[in-house]
């Protein structure tokens, strides 16, 4: 890796850390060049405007969430038990990237501010959402999950249940509501998604 | 009411809109201006300093949230069914401050930032975690409400749920998960905690 490839991708990461914690309009280029050590000339040698650097860290920062989320499902073969553990990895595994889910920050963030980070977000949203919604369908193609189960239906209770979870457990500082929606999600699962369950 | 109150509450009202689609750091003392139509002095000769303007602005909007959420429930005397007519007003009442909600808005904002907005953020929390069980506990004592019901639990997962739920829908720019959360929670309090419900 080139040094200028390298200064750019060390930006980018320290950048996420800021920006995840204090947001796209709370991150001066004070926060920035104390971050990542540099001066105003040598961040944006790397980055044509702040806007670029926010969503590249961005992206950073939604990457590593989201192999946090994917851990430890290679051993799993059954489908319904590799939706719960991606659950139990939400609630469980720490993103590298401090200050809470960056899909979370930056969609508050950029509710009705920064175009092009909400669109990142959105396309982030879309792809959480697919993402799920074809665990279900393997699920349902190999006969382990039920055939009337709504794909998108489940995949958005699953992502809106988690991140609301995690809003509440940081403001709360207290665990609890991420272990409610956890087993709460997990009975769900078990009752009414998996194939043979209950009921 | 005097015209210095009368401006006063004006002000609140306007920062209000403001600081729950901007942020707090996204909120300029131009924009203040701008909101309001008044000058620096015009603004600050009512206020200690933007955090107390934006303290009383996030009370304002959830006073205004909160009261959106309780109407249509003098009607109705079974607690089951208040509660999830709580849920259904979450779901389709939009309160009159634009923005989304300003627990979830200033959460996130302050999360890492500004102390004293977390402390706002954190006690209406509290507040609402409160009022949910006090719910509960009167639909336990009406007996309308299963005993072994854990009432924080239940006020955790419908809070965690209907925020992420909100999150998602504005970010997706679809009701969808909003309405999902809602059958779902109304589905989940119908069979797990109406007393002499199925099961």
């Amino acid at each position: 890796m080139s040094k200028g490839t390298e200064t750019r991708r060390r930006i980018i990461s320290q950048a996420a850390a800021l920006f995840n914690r204090r947001g796209y309009e709370g991150s001066s280029l004070q926060d920035l060049m104390k971050a990542t050590g540099l001066e105003k000339g040598g961040i944006y040698r790397h980055f044509s405007s702040k806007e670029e650097l926010a969503a590249l860290a961005f992206q950073h920062a939604w990457n590593d969430a989201m192999a946090a989320r994917e851990q430890d499902m290679d051993g799993l073969t059954n489908h319904v038990d590799r939706l719960k553990q991606y659950i139990s990895n939400f609630v469980h595994c720490r993103p590298s990237v401090p200050g809470g889910c960056p899909l979370l920050n930056t969609a508050i963030d950029a509710d009705d501010g920064n175009p092009v980070l909400r669109d990142h977000a959105r396309k982030a949203l879309k792809d959480w959402q697919k993402k799920l919604e074809a665990m279900i369908a393997d699920g349902i193609d190999a006969r382990q999950i039920r055939r009337r189960t709504d794909k998108r239906r489940l995949a958005n209770l699953i992502i809106a249940s988690l991140e609301g979870a995690l809003m509440v457990a940081r403001l709360d500082k207290s665990e609890q509501a991420l272990h409610v929606v956890e087993a709460h999600l997990h009975d769900y699962i078990e009752r009414e998604v998996r194939k043979g369950g209950p009921k």
